[in-house]
This record gives C-alpha cells, structure tokens and sequence, in this order.
C-alpha cells in the first residue's frame, strides 16, 4: 500500500460518488410522531391556510374596533351582547354595528368583526358590555393564512424535523412525512490485541474502543446492523468483510488500515466482489491512513485503528457524506472564540485539531488539548474542533478561530 | 383562578421540588451500547490503567532511544534484530543495549526499550535494522496509565454519554452503565376545537399541534406514554387526567389554563385524589398563564394552549427541572452575538424573545423573530432564543447578547 498517493481531504466526496453513483439516499414513509431527527427528502408544501379562518387569539369578544375608540376605565364603550361562538364552530353569525360576540382563544371570529377584547378589559351588565380600553384593527385576531398560506413550500428537502418544526406539519395535517431511509452500517473492529465484551481481560490485550464509539456516533442519523470483532487473520477478515457487504450499505472496518506487518484491509477489499480500493489515504491529521474502497453498490471504510482518528475520519468523511446525500444545507454549526494557544499544523495536510471551551469574562476562550491520538481521553475531553488548512503551518495564541461541534 | 398572584421563574423548581420532595431521579441500569444520550447517576472511577502497560502507537521498532542519537539517512544507527512481539501478547521479552525488536500499533513494548522507531525510517540488512532518524524518549509509546490512571473518576455523575466519552468506558470493561432513568409522560391536549390525525378536518376546527411538539421534544430524554386529545368537559378531563397520573409520573395538560370559560385544568387538579395546584402563572412571557400542582406524587403541568408558548414553558420549566433531577451540569450551551434590531420587554416578567441567527461579515448577527405566540411558524424559523430579565424594558441594536439554543 502506498500511503504517498493520499488524497486531498476536499476531493473525497466527489471520488465516491464517482465510483459508487448509485450511492443516495433512498426514501420512505415516517409517522409524524416518529420523526424526530428525520431528513425530509422532498418539499413539503402547504396544502392549507393555517389558520383557515380568523382566528382569536384571546378569550374575550369579537367588535368592531373602530367602535372602541376613547373607551377608558372612566368611559367604557357600550356594546350589545349577541351570543357566543363555540369552540370549534364553523360560524355563520354576523356582527353589526354596536354589538359583540364572545369568542374564545382559537375560535373563529364572526364576519363584520375586525378585533378581540380581552375579557380582563370588559364588564357585564345584563345584556350591555363594557368595554375599559380600545382596541385597534385585528388587535389579537390572527388572519388566515397568517401563520401559514396554502401553496407556500414550508419545508425544503434536507430540512430535519425538530420539535420546534414538527407543529406546523401538525396544523397542516402532515401525519406521514416523505423521508431518508436510513443507511444501515456494519462495524467491524480487526485487531488479534482486540477483546470484546464476552471476553476475559489479559494483559497485553485491548479492549474494543471503537465500535461503541462509532455505533453510538452513527445511531445519530443511522442504524447499526451489528458489530463485531475480527482477529487478524486474512481469510476470516476476507469473509466477515464479505458477510457485511450483503447486510448493510455501508461497512467501517477499523484497525487495519496503516503500513504495518498485519493490515490486510486493502487487499481485503480488492478480492471481494467488485471490489475496488480507490482512496489508498487522504490529507489530514489525524487520520491519514485512511483507505475507501467498494464491492459492487456497498461503500466500505477502512479507517485508522486510533479511537481519535477513527472519530476524526468519521465525523469528517463519512458522517458529512451522508449529510450530503441526504441534501442536507449546511447547517452552520459553529462559532467563533479567541485560541488560548499556539498551535502548530503539518504543511501539506489539513489538521482537525481538538478543543475544549470555556468561557472567561464573558469571553470564549478555545483551548487546544493535545495528547496521543491514541487517549481515548482526548476526545472525552473536548467539544469541538478548529481546522487548520493545509497551506498554513499553525495560528497564533489571541487568534480568532471558527470552531465546529461535533 | 387569579393569574395576579404569579411565581417568579427562579422560584418555580424549589418550589415544586418542595412540593414533591419524592420527585427525583430513579436509577437503572443500562448496556454501553444503548447508552447514548443517557445521564449518569454515579460517578464511574477506573479500576484499571489505561493502557495497562507501556503501548506502542505506531508499527515499527523498539529500541532504546539514546541508541538513535545522531541517526539520519547517510549515517544510519545499527541493531540486531530480535523477534517481534505479537498482538495482544504479554511478553517477557527484554531488550538488551544494541538490539531491536519489532512492535506493532497497539501492541506491548518490551522491558528495556523506551521508544519505538516507525517502520517508514528504517531498513532490514539480514539481521541488522538499519535506522535513519533518531528518536526521543518515550517517543511513540504511550505510557501505562497515561490514558486513564486507576482510581480517578472519569466521569462524574450527570455526564451524558455520546460518542466521544463512549470511547473511555469501553476501554475500562464499563459495559453497564448506571443511569437514570427515564422519567414517563403523558400529554393531554384539551379543547373542543382540537381535532386529531383519525379526525376529519371542518372549518372551525384547529389540528392538534402541542402534543406532537411536546412529544417529540420529550424524546429527546424522556419517554411519552400517551398523548391523546380530550374535549372541554369537565368529567372527561378529570377521568383523562386521573388516568394519566396513574400511568406517568409527569402529565402535561396543554390548554385549558387561562382565563377562559372553558378553563378546567386548575379544578380538575385540585379534585384529583391528593391534588394541589402551587403555581397560578409565572412571571414569564410568553407562559404567563402556566398552572403547576400534582396529584400525590406525580407532578402535573397546565401548559398554555397557543403552541410557542407551551414550548417555551416546557423547555425552560419542565426541562430544566428534569435536568436538575438528572443532576445535569449547566451545559453552557450559549453563545454570543450581536442584535440586529430593538427588543421591547415586559418590565415584571422575564421575556423569551425567539432568535433567528445569521453570519454576515464572519459576524454573528442575532434577528429576533416576532410573530403572534399562536403562530405555529415563528418557532420554525427562530433557532435560539435570549432572555430579558425582569428588571429591563428591553434591548438596542447592536448589543451583544446570550443566546441561548433550544
């Protein structure tokens, strides 16, 4: 393997679709109350005024608030009492001149009425109103369409649903939402100093890291078929890739991608069915010996054996692939802070550079941790990262930097 | 119902935590893989080191370091090469002054060695490697404990689990979690107007919105047991409420809690068997008309009916406490920006201002978002909010302010 051949980081994406053009994202039907954190895949439009009609906003009485002028504590407005509208009625009554209607909060407001007053600004005396305050025009009254007019696109595919969006859906009757399926993932750690959970601990042996660190990242967006852990040996290696290929769209084999004595990833990769290696390491730091690869249409990862890396290459490369795959806009998640140190980069390779924020006099300070990239700490202890490109050799302590979550 | 006598917000957790002293996080156990999003109700400390033993971080050589001194590559540093260890072997090996022995990633660094020369920088002559860079001490080796030390605490109670601090519980065997669990709910959203998903549409009526909102920012760390929609009749929304404090510990009631003719909430929780309503409306805006009370132990929310509203209490009321019970740090989750134009306030209430965010000039410029408190759009477009203290009538452009995300 020829690590000298990277790939520049900015060129990734384009390569894999290239090889892999049937690669997008499939859609499918989700119940509204299922959809936190669903990908729309199409447009939503709105198929109704909300509200459909004029609407109170207010517990009170439908006027004309012309007729509510000058009205004070002293000199209340007089108003003749015409019955109510009830919740949820479709109201054919109509307001004339010097009369008032009550109305509660949602209800439709009678035609000829312009406003509500609050009931907490009126007084009963038989079948006379008093009014204590004016009112101005469509004062606490929203007017259809208001909130949301029929043909309006409401949501733009890629958009995700959040609890603060999924309401509109709801007033629009939107019950079955057109989304993203879900790309299904295999993980599969390799390593003979690997353990797993039903194993007993020996020294000399390491327990598996990255398959819960990334199972948990991809349960974000994703659906994990299974994990599993592979002893460095070529043949099994061979057949659990192949076992992966046939479940899942996308396969993430961890460990087995750098120069040494036991990595059989890529060779892996090129005898299965299909099989092409087309990314033999890219650009970055960390996260150079990174392999990308195929069999047939199933996407298969070859990502560095370091937990840090391997986040770093995921978050990065395959997270952001299917962001764009699910047309998602970019979602400006970052900010900005002041660097509390200097920090040095490699020239020629773009470094992803772990932070931890803390706040100083009102002030964001970044700091850079430093460690191995092999500390499963380094990442426990950061919440984010700034990106140093590859034609700068590092920024100044007192720089202003734009940080990205993760 | 008198909405004069209001809580203040920074009165409303101690005094429902005064209330029901009985409310507090409960413990589960709960499988590392399934982890993610869970809030730890121990602090977890490590019973081992990690690494348990000197580790190599890269493929190549371990000799000791001081051999190397003045290596390049006209003028190489010569050892005899003995053996290799193997993964996840725990070897008894010794390296002896002028020798090398090859040491994979991850694998154990034997005793006498005190670095590790990657295999890109050296070259095998028969016996003899020959080795053009030198190295420093501990280069390349991570050493026994300088991940995780036995004995530290390396999460504290109320940390949340995600894919970066995954990493750390997994290398320690921590494969079940103690955490809290999840507290149940049940939305109920009243109104005669309120029709649901199996209901057909009429003019007049209004789609339920408040118990699709609420459920699925309750997904976020709770479970919804039921939400269901009750019409405004008195017996039917004492039996409903009744019911739903037999199956959750939390019931949301939204709607019903101003100062209508149809408003039923404060009522129906004073009859219910050990019932009591505490709070009569908070001093916030929007929210104002929130009710609080509980029946014996389960603690119970009349929520207003217009949709921002009842999301704004749920997220800075219901949320918050649980956090509080999940013994959550503060997350710090804000950041700063400038406002692009005036915010008026309610002097006496503390005001939720919705923001929309924007990058002009590398600039955070923070755009509040008005819009009537029914308006199902208004929480769509805003991605934050800042706060208004009681105290102030409001902002001018160009401050900076807090702002806070949902």
């Amino acid at each position: 393997m020829n690590f000298l051949k990277v790939t520049d980081i900015k060129d990734i994406e384009g390569l894999i679709l290239k090889k892999l053009p049937s690669l997008e994202g499939k859609k499918e039907i989700c119940k509204l109350e299922d959809s936190l954190g669903r990908i729309l895949c199409e447009n939503i439009t709105a198929t109704l005024n909300v509200p459909e009609f004029n609407r109170s906003t207010v517990d009170g009485y439908a006027i004309k608030s012309k007729e509510s002028f000058g009205a004070s504590q002293g000199i209340p407005a007089f108003f003749t009492l015409k019955g109510e509208v009830l919740m949820g009625e479709n109201t054919s009554k109509e307001l004339e001149s010097g009369q008032a209607i009550y109305v509660p909060t949602g209800a439709m407001i009678p035609k000829g009425a312009d406003s509500m007053i609050m009931i907490e600004y009126c007084e009963i005396l038989e079948d006379t109103l008093l009014v204590h305050k004016p009112v101005s025009n469509f004062e606490n009254v929203m007017l259809m369409g208001e909130d949301v007019k029929a043909g309006d696109i409401i949501f733009k595919k890629g958009s995700t649903i959040t609890p603060e969006n999924v309401g509109v859906l709801a007033s629009l009757g939107k019950y079955k939402l057109p989304v993203f399926k879900k790309f299904t993932f295999s993980i599969i750690s390799t390593g003979d100093e690997i353990i797993g959970e039903d194993e007993e601990y020996r020294m000399g042996k390491i327990r598996d890291i990255n398959s819960y660190t990334l199972s948990l990242a991809i349960q974000k967006f994703g659906i994990v078929i299974e994990k599993k852990i592979v002893k460095d040996k070529f043949e099994t290696i061979l057949e659990e890739v192949k076992k992966s290929t046939e479940n899942s769209d996308i396969v993430l084999i961890s460990g087995g991608s750098s120069a040494g004595n036991y990595d059989y990833t890529s060779k892996v990769i090129s005898l299965l069915d299909g099989g092409e290696v087309f990314v033999h390491g890219i650009s970055i730091k960390p996260g150079k010996p990174t392999i990308i690869g195929k069999s047939n249409d199933k996407l298969i990862f070859g990502l560095p054996g370091h937990p840090v890396s391997s986040m770093v290459v995921f978050n990065i490369v395959v997270k952001k692939l299917i962001e764009s795959l699910y047309l998602q806009e970019n979602k400006n998640d970052y900010y900005y802070g002041i660097l509390s140190q200097n920090v040095h980069s490699t020239p020629g390779r773009t470094t992803y550079q772990m932070i931890n924020k803390t706040i100083e006099d009102d002030k964001i300070i970044i700091n850079p941790i430093f460690g191995k990239s092999g500390m499963t700490t380094l990442m426990t202890k950061s919440n984010g990262y700034i990106i140093l490109e590859s034609n700068i050799e590092g920024l100044e302590k007192g720089s202003r930097v734009k940080v990205y979550r993760f």
